[in-house]
């Protein structure tokens, strides 16, 4: 299978499910993909912010990709975060996650690091050099303490060293200069990364959409892409309003007792749990868990949403 | 040999000199190592920033400690650093840098992760329950967008968790309150990674420093450290600028062209190749190379330090 | 007049002309608020950072409400910034603005002071206390560093302290959320202060918009609106993207030589000068002035846009 | 009187009394301010942060001037803030405070505008230019959200528009390079703002500190400064480590319901209420008070200190 250039459509940012022991629960990690496919996403993006991937082994990485990958490979397209402080780690990780099998590889600037934009395009430059597969910058300032600046990206796309970019920024003014500055280099994918904006993305142009609220609801942001494509923005409005709704479970954890990480991710992983998808809600450490009272609010927010 | 508590004196972070094609250039890095012995220094720390951990990958990082450690393990304290975004990525590296023969690990706060006071106190106790040798935290802002609050590292000495800290944070008066702090707890040990203030830090009552110049200059710290342990404030605040002129070599690099690290990091290595301590001056990748003029900065520098 | 509730529609934060010797140039300012009124806007906001408020002495700030307000006043609603950095200077500001005729004032949360939600809450309700006409929220985290927690704004809302929101803040997702939630609170007013989003902010519900290059081009902003609120969203998209174009200028000024401040405002009045609405393009110290070729490229954004 | 070249030894910030209903408690203020001169301090400096500048209207501003330079004036030297966002802004507080009577004025780089080094330098240029009395610049970060860089600063030294600075950025190492690249520029004065680390900037070669903390115990902070001009280093650190245990005072408010600021202050004014300077310990607003409990531990520093 080609890669898509441009990728489009929803492609959701796999959660990782674990065991009580915090190993990979591979039948729930199995189950989940399933589960998305069936509801018509695009594509599946594993190891990135929202699977956890900076608190995966190494081995358990690549565990991920290869069980996803030998279920549903072929079927529709699997990217892979290879998510490192800099450009030789990164690499490494590259190697790990083409060989089990992951079709485009999803990439940082450089972090933990100092960096400087001419850093920043010689690491993609190097990184895409080195890549089997197509290389997807991710933008997620939260995490790395930088933004990506449009022209960089723009100038990348221009030279065909990125297939697209990821946007995590929540800055969609910069993200619509890179999708107009994008029509120039067909083939070149521009996705958000937001839960609350999928239909003004799309509707300035944006090729489409990594939630990671789609694990919870797929169906949800697959109906939401659908009646984009067909611009009715009214019918747009109103699923990404419920989505929205739902998506306040994400503070459901007390803020002064647990970082907004924990709050999220336990909330997503809460969801899949109460939904029957996954076996066993815990995250990764040092995240603290959710309590049983801050689970029941994530019950009620499924429960507004139709979704239990 | 027990790893000393408290840790004392002059603990060089080691540069990991590569060759042009970088790999670790191990028979320059044992010269650095006994280059920074034959000085006088108190122990060495191998892969925190100032060694490119951030670039070195995981073979690379084994190389180093056990090239290290065979050569000059017994003779003074050899410490690792475990930098990795969370707690489960940081324990494969203890594992794997104890086993090459580290006798204590440093470890930063998560990162990339956002994180939460709670989580941060729970990575450090995890990590020290899995580790066999002593764990020191790295307080490092810059990289790790971070500070460790003083009383969350009190509360972690006093329960033993933590063996000590090493602050590279520039907050001299928030290490003053850790240095006070810490005297109810025996063994614990402060040190200070600021190349500047090593006079200021001992004299407030720090155990040590950690100074990345100290691998240009290895003789100006160890004769720093023993004006003040001496009680020569005048005499060690003379040394102290005399290193803090030849620390202006950091600013070699243009900043127009390239970030403060790699700058730093280029100017201790070209010090270090215009010495003849390694053989060749590349930093990692994504970093940017000094050109020959900023070289001759750093000679400079050098020259009039006494050093050339 | 009554104010309107909600306020609605493109309401421009008037740029401040001033003289060769940096006085209020009041014959331009009267020339360019006319010229905003013929366009079709719905309100004017005077004192906002667009119209260099900061910079403004207080003599300065209320020559421009009493001259706008005796020049227009009546006609449509006139909004006043009463920006300051705590409470008792701001209530200093909101007695001369709404001396001078201000029709309603635009508070920021305190800065330069390190503050606190409670603080910020109690900030709002001492001012609308205060205050004889409404008070709308301010939120523009570049300048004051804190950005106002939507449930703040909302809880504000509710207890009829505050009359609107203009959001300068750049994050439509968290936009959104107030938006969303305002509907409970009729009257209140969410206006979005981004140039590249208006479309966007509109089909999420917003009631307008305050776009500091509505200065320079008023109808096209008045024309965008009219398509949005006509549902015509392909129409918009259009003109929104026109204006995105034209919003280039604001990079005219080489960023090694100014601030973006320096930039932006300077490329706002230039352009004003260039359209012949004002008599001199200077702004306030201590800001850098563009250079012959900076001005050039704004004079091609506008010929670009059809605008010379 | 001459103003000093350079200023040198303790410049307390004062802090602003006031009343129950937040005016100027002119009465407390010179008790204040005579409780100050009779403990030996070198200086007073009105209307910096500690004085709670930012929340004092303009009225209240020259008020303090004029209230303690008829008290005090022609005793010891008396500086004032002139804090505002930009040049026009801060220019009007320097003519009101000079006519007040200031001897010198402090200045911090602009704020809530987006500024650049270019802009910093202007600023200062022109702020000195319109001076009748030297000025001081005024470095803290923590407010103004920017880093006066040192060689800035030095280069404003170089060409006599800076007659000094006050340093609270909490850095000491780039303090130190101030210091030392001072030396070149005879008049020059370099002050710590910092409680902490009075002994440890003196010993770098500062010429004074300008300690909130010495409102509340101004003879600990003379006897400091006269430790270490005698170089008993020993004794100075047991002076400064006393008066660092007195400092954890501002840490009695509830992190959860205030901001640092209003329990820094609070607990200052709470201090010398408990002292019997001041009548009133009440904060301006928007500040939170300290309840009972909060004041009540304030004591208990008072009284480990030796000052109840």
């Amino acid at each position: 299978m080609t890669f898509p250039a441009p990728l489009t459509g929803v492609v959701p940012p796999v959660c990782t499910p674990l065991t009580p022991d915090r190993e990979v629960d591979v039948p729930s990690l199995l189950r989940l993909a399933g589960h998305l496919v069936e509801a018509g996403v695009h594509g599946l993006f594993l190891l990135g912010s929202t699977s956890e991937a900076a608190y995966l082994t190494d081995r358990q990485r690549r565990q991920v990709v290869e069980a996803v990958v030998g279920h549903v490979g072929g079927q529709l397209p699997v990217l892979a975060g290879a998510i490192d402080m800099t450009t030789p780690r990164v690499l490494d990780h590259v190697r790990a996650v083409t060989a089990a099998g992951a079709e485009a590889v999803v990439v940082t600037a450089p972090f933990y690091a100092r960096t400087h934009p001419s850093e920043i395009v010689h690491h993609y430059r190097r990184t895409a050099a080195a890549s089997p597969v197509p290389v997807i910058a991710y933008d997620i300032p939260v995490s790395v303490h930088t933004k990506l600046p449009g022209d960089l990206l723009l100038g990348l796309a221009a030279d065909g060293v990125l297939a697209g970019v990821k946007d995590s920024s929540g800055d969609l003014g910069a993200f619509r200069e890179i999708v107009t500055g994008a029509r120039a280099h067909a083939g070149f994918s521009v996705l958000t990364g937001s839960e609350l904006l999928v239909d003004a993305a799309l509707a300035v142009g944006a090729d489409g959409a990594v939630p990671g609220l789609a694990n919870v609801d797929p169906h949800g942001y697959v109906r939401l892409y659908r009646l984009c494509r067909a611009r009715d923005w009214e019918g747009a409005r109103a699923e990404q309003e419920r989505l929205c709704a739902l998506f306040g479970m994400v503070r459901a954890g007390d803020p002064a007792r647990m970082g907004a990480g924990s709050s999220a991710l336990g909330a997503f992983k809460a969801a899949l749990h109460l939904r029957g998808v996954i076996d066993c809600p815990v995250t990764a450490e040092p995240q603290v868990p959710l309590s049983g009272d801050e689970v029941a609010k994530v019950g009620k927010h499924l429960a507004a949403a139709g979704l239990l």
